[in-house]
């Protein structure tokens, strides 16, 4: 078994939810979700093989979509959504 | 494989969230929506074989609108409604 | 292939969050969900099929309320909740 | 086919979104998502279907609890968390 | 078939969202989740064969969980997040 | 059948919604999910068991990411997002 780096560990990346921009903000939510998995499932053959089932299952890679709306709703909040 | 162009990996199209009228606000929900999907999973033909089945699934489109309406949130609430 | 009429893909029907009385604000909830629905599938024959199995199927027809309850919350709140 | 009398087919039962106690707000959620339900499947005979099969699995019975859930998010929201 | 106790069935156990605790205030959110089920479901037959599925199925034990989350929401929110 | 120990049935570690940092708040949210898995769920075996099983399933993985995702939301709330 290979353990993700530590760097993937890290739950809120750069450890504020403010970012300069929209555009950063959500890239924020992908990475507190990537991060999010790979702490619940740090072994990284696990997790490859998971990518390749969702990546490819429409419901799935729906489902990883609505994980980062939610994180971006309270990254945006937290932003005072960039007005 | 063939990659999704740039422009549909621009995470927040238009770089803000404020819109004039709710009708863009929501044709931006889904815009989000769609480059996030793209984001995630960026080869095309994964993309084309994906939207084949989640069209025809009722219970994978409504999972789809579900995220709409998330991301449609944050939006109203950034433009405070468009009261 | 037969395409939705034109007034079934306005994604916010009226153009305004705001309705005098919450069950016009529930009766917006539905028609943005069902619009936003025939946006993605614009194809009537898909949307009748997904129709005859979800409306028979509890837990698809569970998730389409769980979509309209996340419209409302946003209308609810553009109204002050009507109080 | 059997058609859901006409009271089953209000949105939001009362007219209002503000009730006396958070009881009776919990059983308006309840209601609301049930006549939301009614409006979208109006046929008796389907719904009691759907009722046989949901209430005996436990997944859609949850998912089910998740959309009262929902509803009461926005009504207590209404009524100020009926501090 | 037996009925669930009548106190199963109060929604709102203790009648209001108020605790002194984040703890009580989870405590509240899943005594208000077990007994939407228990109103949904008052056979305690169907209740115990579907406390078997669930609390052996990981995806609906999750479910289970999200929907304890969603009600505390809105508990801590009742109680300004007892700052 | 072993019991999870005291500790891991304490529904809001700390007994406090409020965190020094992102970070922590991200780890509390993980924290309280699993905690509630274990209040429902109690059993050793029977967790031991399901984590097998969601660890390997992306989907699993992913309603447990969205898990946390909402408790984040209430922490993130709690304290004013770190601002």
């Amino acid at each position: 078994m290979t353990r993700v780096p530590d760097e993937g560990l890290i739950l809120v990346p750069g450890g504020t939810l403010i970012t300069e921009t929209p555009e950063e903000g959500r890239a924020l939510a992908i990475a507190m979700v990537r991060n999010t998995v790979h702490t619940i499932q740090p072994e990284l053959e696990a997790l490859q093989a998971g990518r390749a089932q969702y990546a490819t299952d429409a419901g799935e890679l729906i489902a990883a979509v609505q994980t980062v709306s939610m994180e971006f709703q309270t990254i945006a909040a937290a932003n005072h959504y960039w007005r």
